[in-house]
């Protein structure tokens, strides 16, 4: 698996190079040349070095982590550095996204703070309805679960599902009146998809019991 | 019990390392081998990483006080480095949350600065009601009361409260009205679904008192 | 008292690690054991870490501040780093605040940079009352201090308040009229239900006599 | 003075732990003890205290040097770091504040990037007039020039001003019509009471001379 | 190819420029002129530097990753720094950008922590439609596909287009009704004049069927 | 002149001290006394304090710089780190201002940042008149020029220009017309006398033409 | 040319001081007298200095880009920092500004992030029209062609033009209808003129063609 095969690769060559340099000194050391001037040569120069590219060593650090707990696969959808997209590509320096417009982003890892994957297992589609105060909640709750059960009838986007719709009842007050909230189970990737049928479900369905009326 | 064991591998790993690079020092230099190079070289490389590396053992330390002062357990709701959700997860160097979308959130522990956990003990259910500043304020009042002692009563709801409905009174005066504000005291997890339902049964419950009309 | 104790343990902690570190360096070097290489070690891990552990230090400086300064004591009603509560417990490394939804608030010492603590000695209830420009305004300054004096007289609310309602007169203009300001000063953990009484009584007082119509 | 009284034995303070060390560092190296070990110990903790505490530093140079430039003194209404009120007690590691609704802000020095001194000889009461373009632009300035000089009469109100009030004419467009301002000279600590009675009384002789209509 | 010359360049570049100074230093250590001052003073001067070039040793480091990974070439399109413009110009140290209003952009490379470059291979043009509740959804998702088609078999704008319009239902609730959303496949630089075209054809469809009308 | 003598006695101050503590290290070190343990001393106590006060040196650095380019003097109208208000005093350490208010800001040179100074050479009143889209734009125009014309010949305010108005046009649009501009050079500290009274003028023209109306 | 002078200048003195200070060293330790203590003592002070003076050098480095890379000149009209105006002095430490309102801009050169120069070779006068959906698009965008066609007519706005006007269709949907776009090329700093003048013309015709009423 090339996730393993990266950070394997990563661990022998800095493995390599720790030790070239460590015997290298040593051997140095026995020839009797003095490695004081070299090192402090290179040690005023590293400081200098290390100033500039101390994001380039976190870009790495950070990498390192992602690929080890394994928080971002290839074709996951995640939101990182306030970016969100497909993931196109994930190395030690940096991960490769493309959002809804066919961008691509370039987000080296050092940027990232909070790994946001919206797709690990299952999803939840979350539907607001907004009606006035003196409208019938419970024929609305009642229009949810029928619509829920619809789809889930529904041979193309049945199987899109992973549960019933969740009536959550009156979620909060607004100026206007008040918002109900549903929600239900998705596979991960098509979590959208229900999303949207069950708002175009939904709205013609209030339409046509005469609970909601532009 | 799972969190000391973290804990305590931590210290006795962190020991070991310790002990063995003060060890190796002192038995290079009893063999003549000069081991200033060495440390020079490490120093030099040491600098530089850390550096990039500091994020990372700000994770561990910041996640070591995480576990030893039992500030997040899984199965807790949190809200951390502006993220919320249930805690899935927690170790010495990230806590993994999933937010009401069902979206996987990985939070380096080096990231969290203030941890508001939501389910400790007890919460409160909050619940503000708008009306215009001609109503009848202490039949709100009432109404409010007799709502919560309905619910109280309630073979589903009742078990999830810890107390009587408190009303507030006059919150605030805003430009079209005042806010009259009560709460109740609840199960720690069952905050919202208490709050819903008294949303639902309140927002009835004026309606048929001619309370408050849309 | 707990927070004498706090510190003085804290001290006497701090002042045992120091004296065991330097008597243990001299005596090494008495025994003829070079601590160079000890030292040389421990400096560069001890720089590495001091970069990752400075905001642990940083909560044990500023935690003795507070409990010296006596900033927070516990059951104050605090403002935090953005975080609003009463104080549940102050350690030498964090604030425990428990908020109006009854969410629990663990702050790091290092993250508080101005502590506002709302419950020193006494605080003022504040009413803002917006009218029309054509309001006669002593009259509702005079509704302001009937209400105030009806309040002190009050068995229950009278004993909450430290003063009678000082009238400050038109505070400022706004697109829609002026407002009126008055305040008035209390208990420090009353001032909510102080203020939320004067709203409740104001209002109704302002609608009997005609000043103000919704 | 208690403000010299400060910074005197700041001063002395510090002058003594200067010599103190030299001169112990000195006796040392006298009496053939090495101190090379103690220094080193102390440089690594130190460095590893100096990351943590720069901000404790900082609050007693700051401190500094707002006494020894006489910035804020107690008595004063102040803006600094965000917060404003009435200084109670300035110490060389904080400011202590209360604020209009009671609330204690304790502001370490370190914090204070800009302060703001409300009370500092004289402060200036400005009054925003906003009225539609087709108003007696004239007639209004005039009624502020009354409203000034009959305030400058008052035995009341008079003591607390420092000039006659300035018209500034039409101060800028907005999308509803003009704003027009006039502005009072007066003791520091007196500009708020001076700005409630402008607006009191210039609202009452706008009405009355029917310039403005609500 | 430029950009491999470029890279190469530096490489051999920074190679000489270690080779000679540690030779140097080789060959004056062998002369017996002692180079400790030397580097001493390098060192000192060299901190200094270092503190306030930082931000110039990163513009170099995160250049030539873009350079190496090939992020951004000549012609592309980009959002970088919070500057999108087309590309004019890549160097070592900075990317130039001419935006919409002919404006010319300098942003270092070290500035740049995200790179969005949106004409990698093809690009999405999605259109929202806003629509009243009570809208027959089906008609205008019919409109949608018909305006794709129709341009699509555009002599001018087809050849530009990389696939049909996709109708994505119903996107969101807003107060004021749903938003509807499509989206077609475009060659990446021509994204914005077939999602123009979109609109323009879609705003006369649905115009002339009745569907929405202003 | 003050500026120059601030400059020059912070110079030889700065060149005594350095004179000094270089002396004073080789006269010790030709008595035979060890400066090393001194200068060790002094080293970490330099660090510990150099990270605590490299804001009050970065005050000195900038101060020096703000007086040496003359980038603001006593009585200036100033813009500095978010603050605005006329200069009452510079030095090496501090700009102090006085704003509309009569508050006094202390801003430390090291917050200082971009220095806008209002008050160079000259000014320029500008003019924003919203209008109707179907207003006659020239004769707008022309209302702007006669009363800039007037405004020239004016005893008062005549002196205090620098030229005719010039009309710049149809400035942008807004969704509720479109926006015209005009501007008047003045002397730089005449501009917002000079501004309000062409507001006032120009209104009333407007008014009397029957260009706009409110 | 001046800039070449400024940067040659630099770059000679620079030189100068490295030679003097590394002969110096050498010197004083062919003379037998040790530079370590006068080394460690500017250490300890430039280390200090370092802190504080890093913007100051920041400011060195990056004025010494703007000028190599010709970032900006003397007259052109540039963003940097936050702040747009017209440039009236580059120097190595500071770019001086003037804007619209005449006020004077000192930005040190290490606050300018990116360089945006509005006037390099040509720009674009950009201009959003807003309709309703219920439009005849085509109409506007003739419109638009002739008002470009006349401009570029005309004696004096004509030579300030560098291409006809190029209609972009509509650019997008809003609330209230659709937002179409064209735009012209221009001189570089003649932009703003064609713009306004675009403005005015557009507005009239629309208006004389019955295509856009208020």
């Amino acid at each position: 698996m090339r996730r393993i095969d990266t950070v394997g690769n990563a661990l022998r060559y800095f493995a390599t190079v720790v030790v070239v340099l460590v015997a290298g000194t040593l051997i140095l050391g026995q020839l009797g040349i003095s490695v004081a001037p070299i090192l402090a040569t290179a040690g005023v120069a590293g400081i200098a070095i290390a100033f500039g590219a101390q994001s380039l060593i976190k870009d790495y650090f950070t990498g390192f982590f992602l690929l080890v707990e394994d928080q971002i696969r290839q074709g996951d959808v995640v939101e990182i550095a306030g970016k969100a997209g497909e993931v196109e590509e994930v190395t030690l320096r940096y991960v490769r996204l493309r959002d809804g417009d066919g961008f691509v982003h370039f987000v080296p890892n050092g940027e990232i703070k909070v790994v946001v994957n919206r797709t690990r297992t299952h999803a939840y589609a979350n539907i607001d309805v907004g009606v006035p105060e003196n409208t019938d909640f419970d024929a609305v709750f009642k229009a949810m679960r029928d619509v829920g059960a619809a789809l889930r009838a529904d041979p193309k986007f049945g199987p899109l599902t992973l549960g019933e719709v969740e009536v959550f009842g009156v979620d909060r007050w607004e100026l206007w009146g008040v918002m109900l909230r549903c929600r239900m189970k998705t596979l991960p990737h098509e979590r959208d998809n229900v999303r949207r049928e069950l708002n175009r479900r939904l709205a013609l369905e209030l339409q046509s019991r005469g609970l909601k009326t532009a």
